[in-house]
């Protein structure tokens, strides 16, 4: 697809650096832009660019801020003794939707991956760890591991596990199983298997 | 869904302004933006900044251009002597991607919509006519009418025609018929209907 101008151009190949975002939407979106009015434009190239400057990270849990603290470590309201260990900023916007967690939160910024050269170094285990040898503000009494379950996320469970339990803190992982509403018959064997081995009281 | 941040809340919100793209899309955009090279990220808010600075339109066509005049208005190359009117720039992109036309273009910028306010005065209709009453620089011969075949689409070709009829110039439009390598059952009654009035000559 040869384009008429440089300008037009350029804008279809950096909007289609965006995931999922082909050269056909790419234009799409370019094309539709220059049918917006000049502020909306600029509003959208402003908001771009201030990811690049105004963003913060909390430095306590690492996750996305505005402020030196996040809103979730700076609440009196939260539950300062347990921390959940997630991946990134997607799985703590997850799990606030769920509205069924009060505690804080640790954002790795990866899992282990030696094939993607992600190592124990290039992730925030350090600030976990010395969390909890501190315990300020409070005692971390629990430490939820919700990270995925692939090799990777298993691998940076197993040797978090292994740097936690020495120190006396309550190692958890959230539950895997069947979702609700889902039929067995679909479910996969390793899921199905693992809600069958984790059951639980009736009620509860 | 709340956002931790409002330097990403409001990047997510202009994301969500594209068309097809909403929140759940916008935030994966954003998310994906503060996880690349800040250069990476200046460079598609400037691409954008740059849609409101530096896109020109083709002074004789109305097609977007880098300069005064279009790549395809300023080539001796093409055939002067007709003119294809289309809607807008994505239909002229359409039709060179064929390869199968060298003439020349007329961008109207839309179609007369007496609903949403679009009459005669919104659209590139007088250049056109112009263009053919100046004859310059070769004189238009055929006028070839490629807008969308809706009640808005008909209504302008109504109004060109009637125009254009009186100056001497040959006016056509494209062929509408049952797309190649579609079946004949599943196609429109109106469009298959059309294939049959319109037949042309075998191997024609």
């Amino acid at each position: 697809m040869e384009l008429p101008s440089s300008t037009l151009a350029q804008a279809v190949e950096a909007l289609s650096s965006l995931p999922g975002v082909g050269k056909r939407s790419a234009l799409r979106y370019a094309l539709h832009l220059l049918q917006q009015p000049t502020d909306d434009v600029l509003l959208l190239s402003d908001a771009i660019h201030r990811l690049t400057t105004d963003i913060r990270y909390c430095r306590i849990c690492h996750s996305i801020s505005d402020s030196d603290l996040c809103p979730i470590c700076a609440s009196p309201k939260r539950v300062q003794s347990i921390v959940c260990v997630v991946e990134n900023i997607q799985d703590v916007m997850a799990i606030e939707n769920t509205q069924q967690y009060r505690g804080l939160y640790h954002v790795l910024g990866g899992v282990i991956s030696p094939i993607d050269g992600i190592g124990i170094r290039d992730l925030h285990i350090d600030t976990l760890l010395s969390r909890i040898q501190q315990g300020t503000p409070a005692p971390i009494e629990e430490v939820i591991l919700a990270l995925p379950t692939t090799m990777e996320g298993d691998t940076t469970n197993f040797y978090l596990n292994k740097q936690l339990q020495p120190m006396g803190v309550k190692v958890t992982t959230i539950a895997r199983g069947v979702a609700i509403g889902d039929n067995l018959e679909y479910a996969d064997e390793i899921t199905l298997g693992r809600s069958i081995l984790h059951r639980i009281p009736f009620g509860g």
